[in-house]
């Protein structure tokens, strides 16, 4: 039976086409029965490719062959791909997906359409390429109580950070290299600057606590700004530099979330978690802490996932895998990332920088003072005690009277 | 509805009774509707007890009651456990369970059952304590074909050889610690001969290649023979000593399996899994290589992964989740350990061990001589070549003609 259609034949696209006919045998024992994929639709052209005969151009012939149980959505963005899963959905055809911004964006919609329909909406796939962390979410410790999701979500950021760290590249340096690589794209902004870790804790916050968190809720810092200097003081000091997604409860049924780069512990898994990986804690009332790590994008990696998917949803023909969560209307269900508490790491410039440490005591209380080779005297690095991070903004706005706060970057 | 219970009030019946309670309000918005633990079954008292009310001694009021739907068997061992858990299975009524041992034992045939009466066996706890891997290798991975899962799968074991490591403590002092913290049983033999982890490896095996690996067909040595020497020469050279369990394709549709102590370089991840945590590499065609790291056991973590089996099983009453393997009656699908290729750490002991140097070049070929802070003159200890592993033995027949063989670990 030839009921799979693939939109997208692109990097991911590809891969699905690639790694489920590469399996198909396999595969097909799985799931009891014969399966194929039947269409790969694309608007461009792919002279000579294996799979030509498969290829078209218009969507509503997927949309329409009553013979498509289930289709792999792996266009990307929430326009098209948005509209097509709809379509898809409301005809009971279930859609899985790697598509981050999708699932963040219109979720709690999607999986309500899902459900009207009798079909299924997967996304395995959207966070961390092909680490198994939506399924093991959802069900193997649904009898925890979540306490926190914490991960590296990105790893084109974490490629970068790594050569900062591991090769003293600066960051414009270490982002040409990632280009060269194919890791990061032409326009780096989504992944550099953290979007694309916001949608993924989005989405494995909005899963964990069952209600849909926005990304435009969620603070984001990426880490276009960190330089050689601050990494040089992290290192001193026995951390590494990560960017990190954070979600966790905030008591009264809310939640707080947030993207920034943070200094990590040097003796903690996440900081041993280098280029291209994803790793992403769980910390669960019974399980304590579990971690997943892989590598969280890439052609097959990610493929992997969409077929998973891909599987689970003939195996079940016509029944209800339930992964998904409701909507959320209450605009204050994220608490305001000022008012929680931070521990965070200072740079100051300023003509003699020496002279400032009795105003920073007297701003943060007891700090604890970085060095770095060849520190200059115009500069001082040091880290604040745990404060409500509203606080620490106002104690930084009368310091930078008398100095430039050149870097701030939060501490896990 | 009041429609589970456990049988077994120990360690973990206790965690998996404490963990749903507390959490039950949650749980039962996920499940969709009211339900409770009725019955804990166990032939002791628990006088004072909170949950004495629902305290039974026969068993068949479980068996009998229709209002049961889940029963959480966590009893152990493969006797009573493996007929309790066919007649509930026979009765209709879905088992979850932590016990490696029958699962390992029984498994395809209590499959069989459940398949024929229309309900579930699932398994999650029985390997890696709290860490999801029985779904994410079933379902997440579907789409892999599996060359490959490795991992430190027992606690205890990893709980001593961590304390020989980095305490220099003898194994039986380590062994005693344990003990006395609880992590060692009195009767230590299933977790430091490697059975314990052997059970885990067939359960991890079978699932992935959709046999079943029975523990008899798998070779298995633990790590009580392992001495600080061994310990000092491995560090020496780069390694720590880990209890693998490893499962792959061994071509024509069989199988290699094998439990032993082995040399783990320290750049990778596993070398780093310290104490009683537990983590499991799988490496697919499509992902790579995935990682699962958490505790391996204890009372909440494991009663973790049972009450997510509890869930699942709840919310899909009436449905056959597909988590299972065929049997396997070929004695030949586990290929011989002795015809699999190996690297070998090796130490000889003989009055001028110097001099057997080219005895051991003529015996290995080119080996590489590990050294020892004080090692004595009568104490040779070298990595061979990858060689079969018969071919290994029959060229340490010969040296130990003329040397004491003291140990041989393989490496990772």
């Amino acid at each position: 039976m030839r009921n799979i259609a693939v939109i997208g034949y692109g990097v991911v696209g590809s891969g699905t086409v690639e790694l489920f006919e590469k399996n198909r045998e396999e595969i097909c024992k799985k799931i009891g029965r014969d399966c194929d994929i039947k269409y790969i639709c694309d608007l461009r052209d792919f002279p000579g490719d294996p799979y030509e005969d498969r290829l078209v151009k218009d969507f509503n012939i997927i949309l329409n062959d009553d013979e498509i149980e289930v289709v792999a959505e792996v266009v990307g963005g929430a326009t098209f791909a948005y509209e097509y899963t709809k379509k898809l959905l409301a005809a009971g055809k279930s859609v899985v997906t790697s598509n981050k911004e999708l699932v963040a964006t219109h979720g709690a919609e999607l999986f309500e359409i899902a459900k009207d329909h009798g079909c299924n909406y997967l996304f395995e796939a959207s966070v961390g390429g092909g680490i198994p962390i939506i399924r093991p979410l959802n069900k193997c410790l649904a009898g925890n109580s979540i306490e926190q999701i914490s991960g590296i979500l990105n790893g084109t950021t974490n490629f970068i950070l790594t050569k900062m760290i591991k090769s003293q590249m600066d960051f414009d340096s270490a982002l040409k290299m990632a280009q060269e690589l194919g890791y990061a794209e032409a326009d780096p902004t989504a992944d550099v600057e953290g979007h694309d870790a916001c949608r993924k804790i989005c989405i494995l916050g909005s899963l964990a606590f069952g209600k849909h968190i926005y990304p435009q809720y969620v603070h984001c810092s990426g880490i276009s700004r960190i330089t050689l200097d601050d990494v040089e003081y992290a290192e001193d000091a026995g951390y590494s530099i990560k960017l990190v997604g954070t979600v966790k409860p905030a008591g009264n049924g809310r939640i707080s979330a947030i993207v920034c780069p943070r200094l990590v512990p040097k003796n903690s898994l996440l900081s041993s978690v280098d280029d291209v990986y994803n790793a992403i804690t769980v910390t669960g009332d019974g399980v304590g802490d579990v971690l997943f790590y892989g590598k969280g994008a890439g052609k097959l990696p990610t493929a992997s996932a969409v077929v998973g998917d891909i599987i689970d949803c003939l195996k079940h023909r016509d029944r209800r895998i339930m992964i998904d969560w409701e909507d959320c209307t209450d605009k204050d269900y994220v608490v305001p990332y000022k008012t929680t508490l931070n521990t965070m790491y200072v740079r100051i410039k300023a003509a003699d920088a020496e002279s400032l440490k009795p105003a920073v005591t007297e701003l943060f209380g007891k700090v604890l003072y970085l060095e770095r080779n060849g520190r200059p005297d115009n500069e001082l690095a040091f880290i604040t005690p745990n404060m409500v991070e509203a606080d620490i903004d106002t104690a930084l706005e009368q310091l930078s009277k008398s100095a430039e706060i050149a870097s701030k970057i939060r501490l896990m």
